[in-house]
């Protein structure tokens, strides 16, 4: 049988009631979607699946996922959106309309005071390969794989600020007490 | 052929050097962990599939995945720990120790200002029946599925506030202009 879940201080089996659920999407603002979009296709690979623009509300929400080989993605846009809902590990951009032409704009990270959120993840093939790929593109790094007390784990920045952690999956095997 | 992502602007293809680029988690830090799990176990059906202890720094990770009929997640600790990190659309609770015990602390939820991160989101089997459970649990509505301009979209809040988006992907299909 396949394992299912530590014992922790508070946690319960998962109910029936919750089979089906799946963590789609992480949403972040971003003051210039196309500074964002350019960062996160180039730098990491993802695509739009979904643009959805809201005039009345003056705001765009853009939904990207990192496609893989056996991603059978429908053409069609009806189909496409519900494919789009039903994944898992997506992005979600939300520019309101009109802040990247606010030279003073910019969103919290989340990390300075006041905290809360603290970054996203993406799990890479290669880490050494990645930094090197960074590097090509000039990405601001808050530490390479080799600094700080957690080895083999790098952080950088999105053009928002955002921190983004980067792993090599079986890197990770060795780490906590 | 499928789907390859919309043109969008600032959106390139997707390099080579990309590939198998996962989103793998996204991280919230939590004021008790006891309380975010009990919630994100029961009321979301998620389970610990790694907790990592830092004994110098005086902190503990939590990775919570919604595990699905298919997965095969290995006991061993080591095998589990690299399968853990190579999946996507986990979530990261950060318990920085003793603040559970501190009356007045909170966690910023990004939506109040300074505004940043907005939610994560789960995608559901069935909408109606989640706001029932949601419901049943007592959970915090930020807005039920027939509020709002946003029709058949749910948000709630967790224990720390942080608010969760909840879809049905089938009822996504004509949201947008």
């Amino acid at each position: 049988m396949s394992f299912q879940g530590e014992q922790q201080p508070g946690v319960v089996p998962s109910p029936e009631q919750t089979q089906g659920f799946r963590l789609n999407h992480t949403m972040l603002r971003v003051k210039d979607p196309a500074q964002a979009l350019a960062f996160y296709s180039q730098v990491f690979g993802m695509q739009v699946m979904r643009r959805l623009d809201f005039e009345e509300m003056q705001f765009s929400l853009y939904f990207l996922a990192n496609l893989e080989a056996d991603d059978n993605v429908p053409e069609d846009t009806q189909a496409r959106t519900a494919w789009t809902f039903s994944q898992k590990g997506l992005l979600e951009l939300t520019h309101n309309w009109g802040t990247e032409n606010q030279q003073d704009f910019a969103y919290h990270d989340g990390n300075a005071e006041p905290q809360g959120f603290g970054h996203i993840c993406f799990s890479v093939p290669d880490l050494a390969a990645a930094q090197a790929w960074f590097d090509e593109h000039d990405v601001t790094f808050v530490k390479r794989a080799y600094q700080g007390k957690m080895k083999d784990v790098i952080f950088v920045k999105d053009p928002d600020g955002y921190w983004i952690e980067v792993i090599q999956a079986d890197l990770m095997a060795g780490k906590g007490d």
